[in-house]
């Protein structure tokens, strides 16, 4: 990756000044700890930061940003580390501004249905502390029991849950947040309508990093729903599973869950998930993963019937049912699993495209089809109520040079085809360093160079997290 | 008004070519349009336009807007003119766009529950169209049967069906829009999630026309609930009825509307609404409007038991129960017509307050101590379940002179309380010209000065909307 851009090395002064702002023991510069902070969840990249900084209140980072401007010295901020886009990684060096101690849920508001956090909060954490009040926070990423809220909120996160509660854009209510100049503001108000002036709420969820440092945001929550049911159905074709998720929706019925997994994303998973009870038969070749959730078990025996209609119309073989918790948390392991499975598997590249949700099989059909000419396998699944297809590229046994080479040519088919059909690059998991060169498959240079400008209006020095999304 | 800017004048040069682009038939400069156009549903504001242009696609905008740049003139665009802060009015004189004939739903996506409309439709029209559908789009001001999908859209507008789906924010999901400097561009993708660069599509959610013309729209639908309930629940102390808000919603209940009239507001509409079946009791303070929808009766029925133990709880007098369309349409006319009741009988100024739901009791106290302190009465109702109050401040028998002297006074005491109660200044109606000297009450300069240079980016010759926001 080439990054064009020059900054001035970190200086013992600057490291004593950042020492002063966080005390000592705050300040890290081994290369044990420049390795762990210079990597995330992207592929195998590793960029050492010069200095790794754990600060733990907005003044702090806003007295960091501040000398970080002084000096010219470039911030790269980072939450848990479990980004898949490579937006935490400091590929100019300088300073790894790290987020874990950010971690106090400040405020859970039962009379508003709302709460505040820091911004390190791990979502799994949050989610089981509403619900002790009855609540429920609905985002829930495949990392829910690492991935921070902050991160979440910088990468607009989706995860299962979204195709029926939205992604963690529609939770965030305001963010305070420090400029990269220095400035701590609120963006907005903690109202759930909100019509005064440019929503820059709206704008820092999704920007990566790039245009502030999220230190603490409000989220609204809702009423905890008080039961749910999960099906897998199995399929022999995976355009058949994909044609049946529309119709699903068609009918009116919204799943809270809505999963794909293509034959060898099954295969896969089954490897690293340990033990499950039920066997995969060999003409499977898709499974769907179907949740139904609500306050009457009535109403979601219903749509479960419903539900099976419909996917019997569609051809589905038998359908498993888990009503228990144990059941169920058999069926979310095989979903869950997935990722990490392909990671220890092979050398990959994930992709994360999206296209609106009729257009799933054409999608999938055609991420084949590119593969095959270009010589490489993939593990697809994901979020197929929401059109959301990960795309695990395969290296196998390519050659190095086949794979350097081929690689790109088949990805830009990919992103092609989701720009055609309605869809674009990312649907959950953001542009960061990896998607990057990318980008103009979607936008012409105008609307690159507004992201530019925008990028400047918010960092005029272009400190923060450089090297990522449109610089 | 001060605004400071210089533009060039129009010249017959400049008409000409306007005549060209879009027709002599469209090209308007008489006094009777100029004033017709010259105005929206602001209070009593005129500002006549230099010339009045009707556009009919995003080429012919494109085209204006570059012109209107060689020129250095400056283009109010304008929807159905139905707005309440003066977004559309041309306060700086120069070209008036409108925008009325973008009057085509161009498809409703039955398998995507997706439709793309001109951003001229009217709200009304599109949601009777979608329903031909079996879909729903649940966005619905006050002035659904007039103001335009575009318009909505550049004030985020809600109304009352925002209390359970949002307000028109939730379901943008694609925007054509033509930029101040001429081009046109998409700003995202047709697709549920999305996390590709920064999100130019909700920056232009409630931006005012300020940022761009928008010129299509693409937007998510929902199922279409297949039944609804509606009661109306007096109350003779407001306070409590405020209160009951708030306990509905923490009982796990999520209406589809929930609206709230103080006394004054019923009485004032109860002239206006024409006949209807029910006699306003004098010992009534204020009336709450509730909705439940979904698709199973009998559910609907128990939520409105549950609902109306909360209500006797609160100590509510009897309540009216609306099951036949007849009864629905009465309820709610009630509510629909407060705002033109207030209009035809006194000079008022409406103001868009909005906190956190629980806030509301202490947000109408406050505001109506501060009407006493400062001699000005106020008619207060709104969206009591997303915390949105709408307040009349009425002119009445105050002299001139007091009415100019003390209403900002007054004014800046009500948006000081709602900031400290978590809120801001609009919540639904946007800042446009009305509001734009509150706005350093909520944000420190620091973040109008981030706001302005957006501005900057969008529209460096500042001449798309000027006198509006920040400007």
């Amino acid at each position: 990756m080439n990054i064009n851009r020059t900054y001035n090395n970190l200086s013992d002064k600057v490291v004593e000044e950042l020492i002063k702002i966080v005390g000592v023991e705050q300040v890290f510069s081994d290369d044990e700890k420049l390795e762990a902070y210079g990597q995330d969840e992207t592929e195998d990249f590793i960029f050492k930061p010069a200095v790794v900084v754990r600060s733990e209140n907005a003044e702090q980072v806003a007295a960091i940003m501040k000398l970080a401007n002084q000096h010219h010295i470039p911030v790269t901020p980072r939450g848990a580390g479990t980004g898949l886009s490579g937006g935490a990684l400091p590929v100019c060096g300088g300073i790894l501004l790290s987020m874990e101690k950010f971690k106090n849920i400040l405020q859970i508001d039962t009379q508003n249905l709302q709460a505040t956090v820091e911004s390190g909060v791990i979502n799994y954490i949050f989610q089981e502390e509403v619900k002790k009040h009855g609540l429920f926070y609905p985002p829930d990423p495949a990392s829910w029991g690492s991935c921070s809220l902050g991160g979440n909120v910088a990468h607009s996160s989706g995860g299962p849950k979204a195709v029926k509660y939205g992604t963690t854009r529609d939770y965030v209510l305001n963010i305070e947040m420090v400029t990269p100049t220095g400035e701590i503001i609120w963006t907005g108000a903690n109202t759930l309508k909100y019509s005064t002036g440019y929503n820059l709420t709206q704008l820092m969820v999704g920007s990566e990093g790039t245009l502030g440092i999220i230190t603490k945001i409000v989220f609204k929550l809702l009423p905890l729903p008080k039961h749910d049911l999960l099906m897998l159905v199995p399929f022999s074709s995976a355009e058949k599973a994909c044609e049946a998720v529309g119709a699903t929706f068609r009918a009116g019925i919204t799943p809270s869950a809505m999963e794909f997994m293509e034959r060898d994303a099954i295969d896969w998973s089954m490897k690293y998930a340990g033990e499950v009870n039920f066997t995969v038969k060999p003409e499977w070749q898709a499974l769907l993963l179907i949740e139904v959730d609500g306050n009457e078990m009535d109403l979601l025996y219903k749509d479960c019937e419903t539900i099976s209609a419909i996917m019997a119309e569609h051809g589905c073989d038998e359908i498993l049912f888990a009503d228990t918790a144990d059941q169920k948390q058999s069926l979310w392991k095989i979903r869950r699993k997935v990722g990490e499975a392909v990671k220890s598997n092979s050398v990959y590249k994930e992709e994360d495209t999206v296209v609106p949700r009729a257009s799933l099989p054409v999608l999938l059909k055609g991420v084949k089809e590119i593969g095959k000419r270009y010589g490489f396998k993939s593990v697809c699944y994901g979020h197929a109520g929401d059109g959301n297809l990960h795309v695990n590229i395969i290296k196998g046994d390519l050659s190095d040079e086949v794979w350097e080479r081929e690689l790109p040519k088949g990805i830009t088919e990919i992103f092609e085809l989701c720009k055609s059909l309605g869809g674009t690059i990312s649907g959950e998991h953001g542009i960061g360093l990896v998607q990057k060169g990318y980008l103009p498959i979607v936008f012409p240079e105008y609307q690159m160079e507004l992201m530019r400008q925008i990028k400047r209006v918010f960092d005029p020095a272009m400190i923060l997290n450089p090297g990522k999304i449109v610089f």
